[in-house]
């Protein structure tokens, strides 16, 4: 698709028309400085559509947003609470209860039917989410607004351990001719850092739009985008409880209704997939204790599922990953995690680059300067490039490094 | 089977009649004090069984031994060379070659055939074997034993990144009619510590037998020794290139050949099982970095795949593995691992015990002593009970706890 997407400077999910959003300190966490609820309206009720986590233990604000949109797919909605510091996952009838009043009350103060509030959380498991802090849901109504500043604290209120927000939004300029000259945005925020693994990437990411699209068809957009975006994510192959990905679209930049399967609606996907990409590549970016985005494109597969497998092993090897915290160009893992990967391949075919630099040819290691590879380690990004000389399919998994911080991080962050 | 298994002390690969081995620094290494080259010789010809690794870049000396051995199965031989410090792997043809010139080399010496050898090695991926050290055969073969010292000589010289050699031998009185009153000896040696994942767990494990066997019945019961013991482990879900584990049975403790089917072969299944399981705990104990063993016990599942699917998603899961090392009954990080398993079961039926102590009944959180819990992770075993209320199918993996360490070892082994 061949559309010209403009980024919005500190872009989030008020850039599009006819959202307002806000983030305070509500009272889930104790620290009165911590924004720790996101509130996002509509001003009128728009075609939602909301991809989840396929883990068993599902948490309650899960099971109300599959209810509110048939399972996993699409509805109507005018607001979306969500909340961290509690996750509201494992809490029983009682959390399930807690997730309806919510929204119930949350309804009631936006002016809406309660079907039209979804509900979204992240934090500790376990622990009773209380009622009383959505009781400060009208004075969040009230400072709630479209400037970016308002998106951006609802994009800090939904942060764990995260350790900036995360967000991104584009507009492009109609090409389809029913829809000459407008400009329809996407634009979205996520948080996520350590429990990330497909299927889904993040906990929670909200997206808006104000392109007119019809609800089987945001929810095919947005599958697609999530499956494009947050699901070749994976910082420590560890899948949530509560991953929620919910997009709201209003079409209030349209004139008119939608017309599917038109120039317009690739134009949408397009840009609401690089939306989810680019909040997918900052979730790797900040994955827990990491210093380094990894970045690692498989070729020359069998299949795509040989691409995603090859791929994901790599990512997901924790003796790849030191070794790229380490600096060290070991590509004697990437290959042996290519190998018990399960996909499809002859080991005299695979090359294997890393930063550009040829470390295996036919299966055989390449010499290499050490030292040009400890310079190109200083870079933000690594990527690895990984042919399999088995076929024609590829695929891209972005991940992070393993570092002494992960550990840090995780093994003292409940107490 | 009910047989009386009595552990030998300090038993190893040489603690069954009829085998001698030693461990040398033949020069494979470049620190003259490290044992770098082990030497198992039968007196006479053994039946000999072999598992070995699944990983697509498999190395030279695993096809050497998968050619002996008619891919993974049985053959005959008389000798096995096991080096440390150089895998061997991702070094194409000149490295078969080295593999197959050391076996010619180690028959010349030993006075058997070349088909007679079977070559094993460990240690940096893709840096070409030499030759030369093995020229020290003679020298090996000259200082080889029967005393335990011998057999902890070879366990030490195929350490790598391990901090003590991993050893266990059991014997035992046959009830069988055919062998009253004999007793056998299964007895081996092992060595792994990183890049532990089914399926096989080790990188290398030699065991012994004076038990007699048949080819078939020999690596029917390693089959079925690996699978309950090696491949239960998993320190980081990284599946080595070279994992070999090789069991040789010489009979030389029978008055005369084998009969099939008999109650003495289901002793010698248990006898090998038990060593096998005792040799994989080890290795969990030794994980890179690991300062626990931590055993998953999971009951209650719907089929053994689903068993197997949940318990190597939790003994796998950095989260739950940091959550250990940072002593924290983190249950919540239990729950969702086997929640995203996918293994077959309701969250509202999952129960979860910490060291004894139940932390989920029926999906909810139970409250419990977090001074309690503290003490009992002082414990050298953390166990964890997970039932998943689906089913009567169990199994059990053993795994460690993910430290600071890990990364530092393997953040910069190869620089």
């Amino acid at each position: 698709m061949n559309v010209e997407l403009n980024p919005i400077p500190h872009g989030g999910i008020t850039a599009a028309a006819g959202f307002k959003a806000t983030g305070i300190h509500a009272g889930f966490r104790r620290n009165p400085n911590k924004l720790d609820m996101a509130l996002l309206v509509a001003d009128e009720p728009c075609v939602a559509a909301g991809v989840f986590t396929q883990n068993v233990f599902c948490a309650a604000p899960v099971q109300l947003c599959k209810d509110r949109l048939n399972g996993e797919g699409y509805g109507t909605a005018r607001a979306v609470v969500a909340n961290s510091g509690n996750a509201n996952a494992a809490t029983g009838t009682v959390g399930l209860d807690v997730a309806y009043r919510a929204a119930e009350h949350v309804a009631e103060v936006v002016g809406c039917l309660p079907e039209e509030v979804l509900v979204a959380s992240t934090g500790v498991i376990g622990v009773p989410l209380p009622f009383e802090p959505y009781e400060n849901t009208a004075a969040a109504l009230a400072q709630a607004g479209t400037a970016h500043e308002a998106g951006h604290a609802a994009a800090i209120a939904i942060m764990t351990t995260d350790t900036h927000p995360k967000e991104y939004a584009v507009s492009w300029e109609s090409k389809d001719p029913a829809f000459a000259g407008i400009t329809f945005t996407v634009g979205g925020c996520c948080k996520g850092s350590g429990m990330i693994m497909p299927n889904m990437a993040t906990m929670i990411s909200l997206v808006t739009t104000d392109f007119p699209v019809t609800g089987p068809a945001a929810y095919a957009a947005l599958k697609a985008a999530v499956d494009a975006g947050f699901n070749k994510v994976t910082v420590d192959s560890d899948t949530s409880t509560n991953d929620t990905c919910i997009l709201l679209a209003n079409g209030a930049a349209a004139p008119h209704s939608y017309v599917a399967d038109g120039v317009a609606y690739e134009e949408f996907c397009t840009a609401l997939t690089a939306v989810c990409m680019e909040l997918a590549r900052k979730i790797a970016i900040d994955g827990e204790g990491a210093t380094r985005l990894v970045t690692v494109n498989v070729t020359g597969a069998a299949t795509d599922a040989d691409a995603d497998l090859a791929a994901r092993a790599i990512a997901n090897s924790p003796l790849v990953k030191t070794a790229i915290a380490g600096r060290d160009a070991n590509w004697g893992r990437i290959a042996a995690a290519a190998g018990k990967s399960g996909a499809t391949f002859e080991q005299e075919k695979v090359d294997i680059d890393i930063m550009g630099m040829p470390v295996m040819r036919a299966g055989l290691p390449v010499s290499f300067s050490e030292e040009e590879a400890l310079r190109r380690f200083e870079e933000p990004e690594i990527v690895l490039d990984i042919n399999l000389g088995a076929g024609e399919c590829a695929t891209r998994i972005w991940t992070c490094d393993f570092t002494h911080d992960y550990i840090s991080i995780n093994g003292d962050y409940r107490t």
